[in-house]
């Protein structure tokens, strides 16, 4: 176990907002990581929601953006916010494009050149962090739920279907639904994959619900009607027939009027947050 | 008049969050401003707040990391967000330091070369975006309040005391009380002012509060203790003082552990909200 170093601490809402930066091993690089603790975590460890962002974000977007502090304070609920790709690696063309590279990881261990080194988000999300976690900070291991956005709202989406046992309750705003059906999806599997999708099956939320299924609470899903990439990269209805066949309960809500920014995200967050926390520890609603 | 041009709009709790652009006839340079407009804006008039940003903010900076729309969508209330400076002027160092420039406007109208011609952000903020505020917006004039952070603080203050009939509530979070003894607008009022202190007088809250007084309702100001520029910069407890011997009620509110950051900020922004709703309309606090 590395140690971890705390950059940043800011009092908010009677909790602390901290980032901290670590030496990964899944990624082999420097990474960085928000915490924040609700005042509770004070006296008692408390439930945990990893927030998973999306293309371009680093772990300070939601952080600064969604305005979930309030309410997770109030709940009692600690909300960690990782990077969403290794970074300053010297990869040929990891900063040239938004949607490849930094700032894009996916949530995939990757399998392929020049990326199969250290683009293992998926191995950092759900094995690096947790140990790390339950080394260092005050969280009830037994409430841990995932949620995130677009990118994140895939990679949180695709976590917990395949991780049951450990994350409790999901929800997303806005996912990649089909990340096999999405070009932003394809591109990167093709490149973190490779060609051969039956390696990018595990990887992909309405596939998941067919082969795996879903005997947690209903999914909670937000997507704004004026989001611009709705129906080329999200597709929320591709994911709403797997649950259909699936028998999986899915609480798919279309916001009308809104788009796929963090205004759109800071509107429902407290709605997210609420439902978490009846799921992890039946707390008022 | 000149036109205005919306070039962002968010739906965000309701109402819509604006981003405009235009030119500006008291800076002589293209200006932006952030508004929020609650969803009551649609049937009726609304109040409107002007939120004054500190060094190095743009008109983004509370739009984004406040969290104050949830709370002004419910109260009723429009929130308008300047820039803090006018901008790619070219004049010689203008993006040089924080603190003089851009991004440091400090709300006073200049005097001096080279920023005479168009640092005149007392004006832009008094004159000209009441009268486009007025020509564009479902706004009531009659209930207008201001508030602001550091560098916004000072501006904020500064500017409700020398028109208080305007103006009818005023708070801060962490305000520059007396630039007049603070290195930070020391340095901003030598350049901008020149070096004849009895120009500076009119920007300076204490001096303000002794010359004028404020027969409006409380001020309300947040200072966070563990603000690293509480006692070099910002020195509320001069303006404590003005107030006790000008008879002014000021509801000097320390918080603890708090530092000078938008978390500290978002932590405390419905207070303010309720506080300036209460005056302006009497709405539920």
């Amino acid at each position: 176990m590395n140690t971890i170093k705390n950059i940043r601490q800011h009092s908010c809402f009677g909790g602390q907002q901290y980032i901290y930066s670590h030496h990964s091993t899944s990624t082999e690089c420097t990474m960085r990581f928000g915490l924040f603790l609700p005042p509770q975590a004070e006296i008692s460890p408390v439930p945990l929601l990893y927030w998973l962002s999306g293309l371009t974000c680093t772990e300070e977007n939601f952080i600064i953006k969604a305005g979930a502090q309030r309410v997770a304070a109030e709940l009692g609920i600690a909300i960690l916010t990782p990077d969403t790709s290794p970074r300053n690696l010297n990869i040929p063309g990891e900063n040239d494009s938004d949607d490849l590279g930094s700032g894009a990881g996916f949530y995939v261990d990757a399998t392929e050149a020049p990326w199969a080194k250290n683009y293992n988000m998926y191995t950092y999300i759900t094995k690096e962090l947790p140990a790390l976690v339950s080394a260092y900070f005050p969280i009830d291991q037994e409430r841990i739920g995932i949620f995130g956005h677009s990118m994140g709202g895939h990679g949180a989406l695709t976590i917990a279907l395949r991780h049951p046992d450990y994350y409790k309750s999901v929800s997303a705003f806005s996912p990649i639904c089909s990340p096999m059906r999405s070009p932003w999806g394809i591109k990167a599997f093709e490149h973190y994959l490779g060609f051969d999708k039956t390696k990018w099956q595990d990887y992909d939320s309405t596939l998941l619900i067919t082969s795996r299924g879903w005997k947690g609470p209903s999914l909670l899903i937000d997507q704004g009607t004026n989001d611009p990439f709705l129906e080329t990269q999200l597709k929320p209805e591709l994911l709403s027939t797997a649950c259909d066949a699936a028998n999986v309960k899915l609480n798919l809500r279309l916001q009308k009027g809104y788009d796929h920014s963090y205004f759109f995200i800071a509107t429902f967050i407290e709605d997210h947050l609420r439902f978490h926390a009846k799921v992890l520890q039946g707390c008022n609603i």
